[in-house]
């Protein structure tokens, strides 16, 4: 880097800045393992109003890791390198990132001393090869590491005529994240001009894609200056929004105004609008009406109860329920009378109703649930085909069933039953 | 491409392949997408014996993309792009490929007739920004796509001097992974000299990384032609082991001669050597016995039997159970005295003893298990801290109990759980 200032330079971004960023890694490229840190990194980036334009996945290898760094450098203004900062040798970011530079590395005895201490704490010798660690390219802040041996580096100057900003982070996630937030966050936020950002999220159940997209497509086009992505899950559609304006107020009003539209068309298949999880939303609701809820599982074989229990502070309105895989359990635990199951089949609306009535009573909940279905792969009919399930809610003041034919293998079918059931109890709450 | 043969030429390498592999989309470098056929791709080529050596996530911009595809095929002898041959604007995979090989697209006007077909056979009108779709590389052969509108393309021939294979794949993995396994997966084994590849995976239940590692590394040290990669989950570790040699037989018979050495070294701790799950596992044991499981969840809330109901056809082992989480219904689906809990608290020895036998005897189950913990992140007590978790397992001649502390979040505390009481039931009957 030929460099005409000073590392932590006075220079200001005006225009918009793009970021690339660079993992390290020989096992980022066997089928076994894959970059998460990048989907963090892009969050906040794009916080501050920094796009990320490329991203690239290399191995622990120094001339394809120079290559990459100097392609990076050519391209973007920020670089982020994650990864490839340990003491072994295939740790080479460090080497890679100083040559593409054109810059020397220099050894920071500070560091050395600061690992010192760290393994005499743990009561261990270092070994030399932890030496490495403490080479720093000239001119870089040193980012201290929390969490683990290798500090991150910050290096702020012109490269090739143009600014640059160029991070060396740790791979191990929690590391990452903690020297990114507390170091990188502030230094980033002081060298471009803040943005006024203001995002949202709109959660929608049950629902298909491209029906919830022909009704919020003519909406959302109206606001050109609103970002908009569309993510479809299972039994769950995200929209996600994002504007930049004058002030974080206005950027907030415009979002606030589109939200109300789009609830207005999407009306009560909206479930969220801060985040919330549908078992979370359950939870409250459950929680601010005193009420308590038990469940009856067949086909689900537990992930409903699974899932409500996955919120901490759900014993407050989970009582529990039943597992009732055989038919002998319906009865046991669900009071489903032998007979009825005979007549109607396990698979019915009348069992799942008797289920749902049948664990109320038993938990003495204010609300039971039913599930029974046919998750597959096996065990279909004609009248009863994979995919088919049967949900009871039963209150005080009476039952309600919903029959649905979901496609998919037995994890998409168990996972929509449970999202329908909680969907169900939401909209029986709100 | 200045090429000197057809578009099949009849190269075959004889050197060692790397591939780069490129996904193309906007989506993809946003907080919410991330590319997973990559992942797909590295397990298929790495069975040919091809090396990926670089990943490149890049943005639907034509001069971004034609600069990616450049860099990608001066360092990489197999190049294979996802995603970007869709219809739309944005779809600009072909343009940008075509222009950094130096060749026209030419219009195929028998992929436009297959698209206006298709069209028509789902009544609809092709609109005609669909025409770009049929657009194929000069000299590529096409790839018919039996599950989307947009056919992949492989080109293969001389690029500045050297032979590279160029392949365009859809970017959805179900179009992709049909359309790699029927055409290019033949293509690839005609051109790269057959590889005798062998692979397996030894599963270890409940060891530390460290200490699993201490006690093998001393043994696949000693097989320096074997790649080993040790992947560390939540309770679970993998040993991924992989060779070549001069025979597929003679692979084996090397993976086999590490494989009896490390289960000789780590002994019961190895649950699968072909892939099993741990819950398949314990499946397969219970029907080999003839006998039958249930479980009363407290802490785990429905995961365990939701884990064992993952698999199909469980319903033949698994009779169901009861999630316990309030007190009153330790007692009323577990006969659990209310006594014993007032006694020891609902979090105790006794307890789960007390849940294990009550439900085994409720569900006329050959073995039932009881669990209950702190999973927190609250309700911990310096005498009962968040992450203790009691395990009981009662079969026919007795009830074994043990005692865990895990470490981390909710979630975490809740799967070692689950995974703990697996594998006693698997210990129990092997």
């Amino acid at each position: 880097m030929r460099r005409k200032t000073g590392s932590d330079s006075l220079f200001i971004y005006t225009a918009h800045v793009n970021a690339e960023i660079v993992a390290i890694g020989s096992e980022l490229l066997t089928p076994f393992r894959q970059d998460t840190n990048s989907l963090y990194l892009t969050e906040k980036l794009n916080q501050l109003g920094i796009s990320v334009i490329f991203k690239v996945i290399v191995g622990d290898s120094l001339q394809q890791l120079t290559t990459a760094a100097a392609q990076a450098m050519a391209r973007a203004e920020l670089v982020i390198f994650m990864g490839g900062l340990g003491p072994t040798e295939d740790d080479l970011t460090r080497e890679a990132v100083a040559a593409s530079l054109g810059l020397p590395l220099r050894r920071d005895m500070s560091i050395v001393s600061a690992l010192e201490k760290r393994f005499a704490e743990r009561g261990w010798k270092m070994a030399p090869n932890n030496h490495k660690q403490a080479d720093v390219i000239a001119g870089a802040a040193v980012l201290p590491n929390a969490n683990g041996t290798a500090p991150g580096q910050w290096i702020a100057g012109r490269y090739d005529g143009a600014e640059k900003i160029v991070l060396l982070l740790p791979g191990p996630p929690h590391e990452l994240k903690a020297l990114f937030e507390e170091q990188c966050w502030p230094r980033l936020k002081a060298k471009i001009p803040e943005q006024h950002i203001a995002t949202r999220v709109l959660k929608i159940a049950m629902m298909g894609e491209s029906q919830c997209d022909a009704r919020v497509a003519p909406i959302y086009k109206q606001f050109e200056d609103v970002e908009t992505t569309i993510l479809a899950g299972a039994g769950e559609i995200q929209l996600h929004l994002k504007t930049k304006a004058a002030s974080l107020e206005q950027a907030s009003a415009r979002l606030n105004e589109l939200v109300d539209k789009l609830e207005e068309e999407l009306q009560d298949f909206v479930f969220s609008d801060n985040g919330d999880s549908l078992e979370q939303i359950v939870g409250y609701y459950l929680q601010m009406r005193n009420a308590t809820l038990a469940v009856a599982e067949s086909c689900t074989g537990g992930l409903l109860a699974e899932r409500i229990t996955s919120i901490g502070g759900s014993s407050r309105y989970f009582l529990g329920g039943a597992v009732v895989y055989s038919n002998e359990l319906k009865t046991e635990f669900a009071d489903v009378p032998a007979e009825l199951i005979e007549m109607h089949g396990a698979v019915s609306k009348q069992v799942a109703v008797a289920l749902a009535e049948g664990i109320r009573k038993r938990c003495r909940a204010s609300f039971g649930i039913g599930i029974t279905g046919v998750a597959g792969p096996t065990g279909g009919t004609p009248e009863k085909p994979v995919g088919l399930v049967f949900h009871a809610l039963a209150g005080e003041r009476g039952t309600e069933v919903v029959e649905k034919r979901f496609g998919g293998d037995r994890n998409r079918i168990r996972w929509f039953a449970s999202q329908q059931a909680l969907d169900m109890v939401r909209r029986k709450l709100m």
